[in-house]
């Protein structure tokens, strides 16, 4: 899952270019960064990438299927892509079971708002289809790619995954694991399956790996693949294999999963179903995203009050005008300002979102303003995630980490 | 594990040459093969492979350590090179633990006698020196080389692990088991550090690997590297990750532990040993080794009196002259007649052989004199084996690859 990186482009080698030299956005695993303070430019991105847009037609059929309303996210189009989203739908339709799936490369310290993003989404998935969920965590992966002990990596992946109840999953619909401590039979069969039909050539085209990178970072993205399928959870699939999933995750994972998908066909396992969201822009600009490896940048979900507010007056970059009397007369924007961003993603009032824009993007109301709507938003997410995280002990922890029966039956 | 291959040269890619077109020896885990009738320049491989020759000093000193005469196939200099074997003499002197470490490549039907020698030898090295035994079943290395499903290649494992057994070998004592089945967070661990510090390129460099491998190669030998240390097994070492190991094997594995050792000290684990064995040749001459791949090679362990008998009179190449006149007059060739070779390797008696040779050597001795000889004594060890064999069952098996405690306390 998605490393942490920096504002300057840098493949995962650490040979660093800065945004200047390069021509179009970057988006990998291990790095996102545009120069355009609109952020990525997403419709490129689909086209490159080769998935699909999630169009209108598809959120209004997932309203009309789950007769619910569709979450702030998916109408606001912050998930906005998607690869045979359709096929889970009509899985959906027809009563046919799937599973959703997602995860994270562990972080030291509290995770932050971006972060938080596909977890949020997933647990209003889970919430409209009734499915079991599976979490991976790629603490084998932290320990490949950074200067850590195993360790060290398991420990955080423990933290990270505290901070992820707290997004308030059900242990008896989810599963959680590190990868250092569910390696199985079943498991690494699925990953053996995946190593054989992967090319070396494929790897080092989809993932960049150089001759210099270690042989684990080749044989890592099998073992992201690995959970798109059910064989790889006999306990909760009852030794299904014919199970598919649909992947929500932030769409720089793309490539874990475009591999995934090409093998699935030849190991006779249905294709994994992705649902990408765009990326929660840095309180600097949407030149890149959240990065927890730059504290400034982010909103951590262990800040207080006073952190968040003084965060957001401080680093969140304005669109604002540089003077109030420029402000009244030629007014916001919208697109780049940071602080509206966070309103697109958090704010659930759809009117509210709207009359704030219109304001902001007139002149009528300034930067000072947004910022405090922002931090109260802001604020009660946090302020929420921290009450239900100060119920998550090592021993929640083990209901979801521990091999147990979903109340889901195959 | 060694794979099979055929008497001409090929890498794993299959991309073959003629022996006519190459300039040496070819001694790779997947491919044995060389121009001479006399079969592999050892003391060429020895300076080519960095390793010692184990000369006559050290196998004194086994017998001196042990108290018992040692094993025919080190006191003929079948065992022939070895990587720090004073180590573990050092710590047998010491009453240091340190355990036995072995596997095989799955293959189809039963085993022949090359594929036993490394298991004969092992049980002898465990008689002497009375330490655990670890013993690898490569079914996913078949899986990813072969056209193979993973269930047939762990079904011939089950059956290669009964042939291994029937070699005599104590289920208190040692611990068998095929990857596919024992793979653990344990494991799993040990195999993390090993891919985290080969990198591609040396990956490449040590083993042929090219961009048109499937991952799973690249990814495979820090599998075979992984039961060189006892973290692998916390079971059985009670969690302790300081006890080396001794490996016996043909030296066609070298690859894998030379990388093995360069690892360690990067791990804090200790360099395993090895003690190496020459090939027992193929029944057509000393030009390549007994394959599985090619039946008229080999003598099985399943192979009837009668089998054995027909295979040696009709294939066993002979180093006697083109008529019984020449022969008496010019004598045969010991160092190419592949009986003499065989009862190398199988004939307990020293002196007895001592004889024969001189007798073969001279000209008294004829070609089927010779031949004769040789069935009896091949007749008696795959009887014994047989004998053995038949008392292997499913349930035997189960009570070597089941994790369990060995009789040893760390």
């Amino acid at each position: 899952m998605s490393s942490d990186q920096v504002s300057v482009s840098s493949n995962h080698n650490g040979v660093e270019k800065t945004n200047e030299e390069v021509d179009e956005d970057i988006v990998t695993p291990w790095n996102v960064s545009t120069t355009s303070v609109k952020g990525v430019d997403y419709d490129k991105l689909i086209v490159k990438f080769g998935c699909k847009k999630l169009d209108q037609a598809l959120v209004d059929r997932i309203e009309n299927l789950t007769g619910k309303p569709v979450h702030p996210m998916l109408r606001r189009g912050l998930f906005f892509a998607h690869r045979d989203l359709e096929y889970i739908l009509d899985r959906f339709e027809k009563k046919q079971p799937f599973f959703l799936y997602t995860g994270r490369g562990p972080s030291s310290g509290a995770l932050h708002l971006g972060h938080l993003i596909p977890f949020m989404f997933t647990k209003y998935l889970q919430e409209i289809f009734d499915v079991p969920l599976i979490v991976q965590m790629t603490d084998d992966e932290k320990f490949l790619w950074k200067d850590l002990t195993s360790e060290q990596s398991k420990k955080m992946a423990h933290e990270n995954i505290k901070d992820i109840i707290a997004v308030g999953f059900d242990p008896e619909k989810t599963f959680i694991f590190c990868n250092t401590e569910y390696m199985c039979p079943a498991f690494y069969q699925t990953v053996l399956k995946v190593w054989k039909v992967v090319t070396n050539n494929q790897a080092r085209s989809i993932f960049g790996f150089s001759g210099e990178d270690s042989i684990g970072k080749a044989a890592f993205p099998a073992i992201q693949a690995a959970p798109c399928f059910s064989s790889s959870f006999p306990q909760i699939f009852n030794g299904r294999r014919d199970i598919p999933c649909l992947i929500p995750c932030a769409i720089d994972q793309d490539p874990y999963f475009r591999m995934s998908r090409d093998a699935a066909p030849r190991l006779n396992f249905p294709k994994p179903t992705l649902i990408f969201s765009s990326f929660l822009p840095a309180l600097q600009g949407a030149q890149t995203k959240m990065a927890a490896s730059d504290q400034n940048t982010c909103i951590y979900i262990d800040d207080s009050p006073k952190n968040i507010k003084n965060k957001i007056n401080k680093y969140a970059f304005s669109g604002g005008q540089a003077t109030v009397e420029e402000h009244r007369k030629l007014g916001g924007n919208c697109d780049v300002d940071i602080s509206y961003q966070f309103l697109k993603y958090f704010m659930d009032d759809d009117d509210k979102l709207e009359e704030i824009r219109k304001k902001y993007s007139s002149g009528e109301m300034l930067t000072g303003e947004l910022k405090k709507e922002a931090i109260e938003v802001i604020q009660k997410v946090v302020a929420d995630l921290q009450e239900r995280r100060k119920l998550v002990t090592d021993e929640t922890v083990n209901t979801f980490t521990s091999v147990h029966k979903l109340q889901y039956n195959y």
